[in-house]
């Protein structure tokens, strides 16, 4: 585990302490570097042996940092020229991002002296880059966004994936992002034997694409040695359920139905706001309840599950939602810090290992696993 | 325009009153046929000059109707032997299902009996069994399944489809979807000039799949034509926004983000649920606020939008709900009511034929067209 013990640039080193870094871009998000130090700063109070390397403008670094206590003697700041925008294309920023912020996030998480990699830039952007620097996990043709899902479930939250990576997925690819979704499950939620479901129109089994009646049949296969429980398919109104843990699609499909869920969050609060306001028995009504009514927004408010995590690559990525403000950003934070704290990517890889993908000759040489594409 | 009028057996013609005429399966709802007759009654209610020929176990629907003093004079019951089940597959509901009150409903479209169809059965074998037997529009190559979505449009409402229909759609398909869209939302919502966006997993350009960088081009060339503004992509989270009007995308993504959306609202009302019983203020602050928070019920109930439209075949057909109870059945009749009131479907052939999909020769014989002001 890599650690700033390990680093003489790491200021925890005095401290004598071994420390979690996380690798942060200051930069990419809607409002700022601000909220980002602020976002690590709600981190760390809660996570004592939390450190960071922090990446971005240095002049306008500096003096946020010093502002805040907590982050005395936690946070290095590495300088870069250069700012990935939400307009730069993917395919620019591989040729002409080498001084971003976002590449240098990416590289401390290479290079080994970060655990997990924070930003909350272009979505596209940090994909390629992450998927270009630390390179596919073997065993893995398409790596994943993973996100938490408000649920019924009593663990408060599914595992949906993927959310967004990728446009298309084949049944080898769907097998995978069982086998990830599991293993995320497992290391963030706490779950021994989760229950996956495949994303279908339908529950019945002749339903849906080709690709997912043929996914549906390699997922069956792989529960036993993945030891996670196949419920078959699930539709869009079991992605809340408690009948699932992980939901497996392809990134277009998850990408739309997350977005629709936030959408669809957004129209019935402002259904709910206008009528507490309406008249003023219900404005009355709204002062009685209004403990209440702060829980219940703050339980069904995105910013409290913010961080889809790329998973599949040799190394892990949290991507924060762009317009997140400083509890999103925290949030985000401290997903990357349980993550690291599980070694989560190396049981991921472990868990991929497990299963091999259809047409391929069996295990994997362990002496090959240095990124090959399979 | 077919009436009771022109039929002996139809118990309109008592009265000398030109009515309009929905066919109704009684039987392939999950509440049975008690429901479906309380429906009827609803909307009958709201609506005086409809009449309707129903479908279904005569011996238990005729005490049923009886009962229902609004519906005296304007319901004929035609008998069938057989019921077509949830779990029936589409091809053997082709191959056995003459008898069925299905297949019977869709035969007085067909022979112009009825102006629309109303089931609540089976999504899949209803569509099929629409297809073969009314057959596909001239110009279309794909049906779809249109349906309302609730959103912060002055009108309350958005069109989305296809929502099931058919799993797959390529370029030319979205954009007959965008010129049924476009006609629906017209006829059915009073919009001029409806706005038409393209789902996607993002605004930009360059974003998505290849039939859909297609379909964004098409569609842009026939907007004029069309009378419809197109606003290029839209995301999951603008489906019930005030950006847009109609919501073109393919049949598995519909299905999954309708779904996703109904699964989300339940999930939100719950955690309401939960903390309006949660504390004594806010019990108490729930009773000054009950007018208000019924409504607002009300407001995000989806029984009151119940309804998907098949579009794009020679017969309008309105699927209702499985699990629709009165209120949802009398929401969908409405519905088919108020488009056979616009002579819906001559002007919906009318849009598709006035732009010719890629590849055809050109445009249609004038001559054929019924129904100009589509």
């Amino acid at each position: 585990m890599a650690s700033l013990t390990e680093h003489p640039q790491g200021t925890a080193e005095a401290a004598g302490q071994k420390k979690i870094v996380i690798s942060v871009d200051a930069m990419g998000g809607d409002r700022g570097p601000a909220t980002v130090v602020a976002g690590l700063a709600k981190s760390a109070k809660r996570n004592p042996d939390i450190a960071f390397i922090l990446h971005g403008d240095k002049p306008k670094l500096e003096p946020l940092v010093a502002k805040r206590d907590v982050l005395r003697g936690r946070c290095e700041i590495r300088h870069a020229d250069d700012v990935v925008s939400m307009e730069d294309k993917p395919a620019q920023v591989l040729r002409n991002g080498k001084n971003s912020s976002m590449w240098s996030t990416i590289e401390a998480v290479r290079e080994h002296e970060a655990e997990v990699a924070v930003s909350c830039g272009n979505t596209g952007a940090l994909m390629v880059l992450s998927t270009m620097r630390l390179r596919k996990m073997e065993g893995v043709n398409r790596p994943a966004i993973a996100c938490y899902w408000p649920s019924r479930n009593k663990h408060g939250f599914n595992v949906m994936l993927d959310v967004g990576a990728d446009v298309r997925a084949d049944e080898s690819d769907l097998l995978q992002y069982a086998l990830m979704g599991t293993s995320y499950a497992r290391n963030s939620l706490g779950l021994a034997r989760p229950r996956v479901g495949l994303l279908n129109v339908g529950t019945e089994e002749h339903k849906g694409r080709p690709e997912i009646k043929a996914a549906a049949e390699l997922i069956a296969a792989a529960a036993p040695v993945g030891e996670f429980e196949f419920v078959g398919n699930v539709e869009g109104s079991d992605i809340p359920s408690d009948k699932v843990d992980v939901i497996v699609t392809d990134g277009f499909t998850g990408n739309v139905a997350l977005k629709t869920a936030e959408g669809t969050v957004g129209l019935v609060k402002r259904i709910f706001k206008e009528a507490f306001v309406a008249t003023l028995p219900a404005r009355i009504g709204a002062l009685f309840a209004s403990r209440q009514i702060k829980i219940m927004t703050q339980r069904t408010d995105p910013r409290q599950v913010n961080g889809g995590v790329f998973l599949g690559l040799n190394g892990t990525v949290v991507k924060s939602h762009g317009a997140a403000d400083a509890t999103g950003i925290a949030a985000a934070v401290d997903l990357a810090y349980a993550l690291a704290e599980h070694d989560f990517n190396h049981k991921l890889a472990a868990r991929v290992a497990s299963v091999p993908a259809p047409g391929h000759d069996g295990q994997p040489d362990a002496s090959e696993q240095n990124g090959s594409n399979t």
